[in-house]
């Protein structure tokens, strides 16, 4: 894509109203915009990234066997009563606006309950089982505090997962095989080393049980004790002598972090499903209620991460599996062959942003920086007459003037 | 996909409590859940349909140069108070909620008012123009009735699109080609034939005006006079003398036609622009409101129209462009010689749903003539003692014997 062609400018100034890093970055960079505290626009740049994220995340569940679906956001009052989760006074994070034609509707802060209500129609037999389905959905929490950027969103994307099995071993081998995949999807998203998979609640495979994936992240809200060499990461809540003592770990060993929650799931057992009254025959013939699990990655959080995590003083810093561009081509009156190297790039499948604007070297090179795409990419007369391009990566000082075929072979 | 995987079985009884004909198909071949009247979940058959549409819709607006985003479905009161929409009196279909933090919030139905206050961000020169932007967003509208199913949603999925250029002249060449490629979306969905561009308010160029297109669709609510050979459809609304000299038409050769409105473009002139301030300095230095468009096509209300017109008795019968998969592939006892057809059509990139259920030859036809994939192929020890496959197209009733090869001819 031209860079004279994107509507989004950059700016200098930090907004005034945000305190969060990862909104000042984004904002500033021309990634998002804010309709109001929480509530964020996904400009073109922004909806690139987030739609890398959910292509990674798609892959993953895919390969879990799930089906992708899409569940509304306008929520029956019914539904949620059977699981008594309607009442404000019990889910504070409600929206709710009346029906012209009478009555309430609820928007969804979560959706366990309108899909288990769905497969009442779907599932009658243990044939039917297991299934496992995802959405990535808008969803609404009226937040009392919306002050993180997009770390704690009134109105945010997550892909949730649902899974409905038999029996107890089925779900927690299916339960296991979501983590090996979330932790697929962290290392792809660059966040791996510094993501770790927490005891939330209880820590051991009771009926009800729950893990949190928690990325260390100066702006998180959330604190973890990790030991990385035992491979330990437990939730403040959860430190206690008792579980020290099960996990064959001292409180020195542990390091104490301030973590960001991208990733939770959890098992409710047949809690929920013999609320709502879901069963299917079993190979005997009799009624049996059908163990759930909830799994959730929240999407724009996770961009909000990255943004926090890595950037620096002049900018984003994003990893290529989910730059909006992998390659940010830079004339210096050079537009010619400029022109023809962004060419070149796009018929070889390479994503560029190509800054063909009349503007000053300082603030082509500034805007890069702050953009952060992940090669950056100098056509000039200078590095013509020195064999070829000057190309240095975001995240690195180096810089370097090579050929255009050597260019090609690197990004290819 | 095979077919024993997908969690979504089929009925047969009509759902009790939907009169629409699309929802009753939509709903009895699992492409669809009803949460309540005019909100569907999209299940994986029917996420298919709608990205498929989606694509289709994306191509065309890209190639008008206009760049995918995203905005929010929260609106602040501010932004509508600037042009008085956000008062229930000017605007009967708002749903609305208190922040928790104080203060009302609205669920977007339309999003002129805010992509307009976000464009002063970005927008501050001639030079900066023109821009072209569209998003495909989940909108809430508190209808007093939504009877028609997917026709007239509570939530539903629109692309909107909006152009903000600097003079009446560039808008009204976008505006054309904007007509144009609506066309060939229309076309390329296969709706083509029975959809018009009609006069919705004056008919001519003037500083505010807007253009309709209309399907022929029973379900509709829209009547449509309309003249194939001289190219003419006009609105009910608009048809009056004056206006049946001025197209050179008498009411005789006028047809009337029940409709649905599938698209619609609108000029706004300066009108939005001058309201919310929205200038731009021109060459000259002088600040001139920016003149702005916006041009609607409703996602799902397309998919509805489609399985209205495009169904029989039997079921859905979906054109090849949207078809959530190309072939049914249904095995009758020959599963080993079906599982290496199915994985050869899966690696010449064709999309097939595989009934590789055990159940009855009767269950299986039913259910593929309900889903409607356009065509189905039955392998059986009969179909391969006669030479391959037995191939029927859905809208055809003619069936035929041929070898494997040449039905990967026939796809390909």
């Amino acid at each position: 894509m031209k860079q004279s062609h994107l509507f989004t400018k950059t700016r200098k100034e930090t907004p005034a109203d945000e305190q969060a890093k990862n909104a000042q970055l984004l904002i500033r960079a021309g990634f998002i915009h804010k309709e109001m505290a929480g509530a964020y626009d996904l400009l073109p740049l922004g909806l690139q990234v987030v739609e890398k994220i959910k292509g990674i995340v798609r892959e993953e569940m895919n390969k879990l066997g799930a089906q992708e679906m899409i569940m509304t956001s306008l929520q029956r009052k019914e539904t949620w009563m059977e699981t008594d989760r309607w009442d404000d006074e019990k889910v504070d994070v409600w929206f709710k606006s009346q029906l012209h034609a009478g009555g309430e509707v609820g928007f969804g802060w979560s959706h366990e309950e309108p899909i288990t209500n769905m497969m009442k129609n779907h599932l009658a037999s243990f044939r039917d089982l297991p299934v496992y389905t995802y959405q990535f959905q808008v969803k609404m929490r009226n937040e009392l505090r919306a002050k993180s950027g997009l770390l704690r969103g009134r109105e945010f994307i997550m892909k949730d997962m649902y899974s409905y099995t038999m029996s107890a071993e089925a779900h927690d081998a299916f339960y296991k095989s979501t983590m090996d995949a979330y932790t697929r999807v962290y290392n792809r998203l660059g966040l791996g080393e510094d993501t770790f998979i927490t005891y939330a609640e209880g820590g051991a495979f009771t009926d009800n049980y729950s893990h949190e994936f928690q990325t260390i992240c100066e702006a998180g809200e959330d604190v973890v004790y990790i030991n990385r060499e035992k491979g330990i990461a437990l939730n403040e809540e959860v430190v206690n002598d008792e579980m020290l003592e099960k996990m064959n770990v001292t409180m020195d060993e542990l390091e104490k972090h301030t973590t960001a929650e991208v990733g939770n799931i959890f098992s409710f057992g047949t809690e929920k499903t013999e609320k709502m009254g879901l069963s299917v025959a079993n190979e005997a013939g009799e009624e049996t209620y059908v163990h759930l699990g909830s799994y959730g990655i929240g999407i724009t959080r996770v961009m909000a991460v990255i943004a926090e995590n890595m950037s620096d003083d002049n900018g984003l810093i994003w990893p290529e599996s989910i730059a909006p561009f992998r390659v940010h081509l830079i004339s210096m009156s050079s537009d010619d062959e400029a022109q023809e190297l962004y060419e070149q790039l796009q018929s070889s499948g390479i994503e560029v942003l190509y800054d063909d604007r009349d503007a000053r070297a300082g603030e082509k090179f500034n805007d890069a920086d702050l953009i952060g795409i992940p090669w950056r990419v100098v056509i000039s007369s200078r590095s013509l007459e020195n064999g070829g391009v000057e190309v240095k990566r975001r995240d690195s000082q180096e810089s370097e003037v090579i050929s255009i075929e050597e260019l090609l072979n690197k990004l290819s």
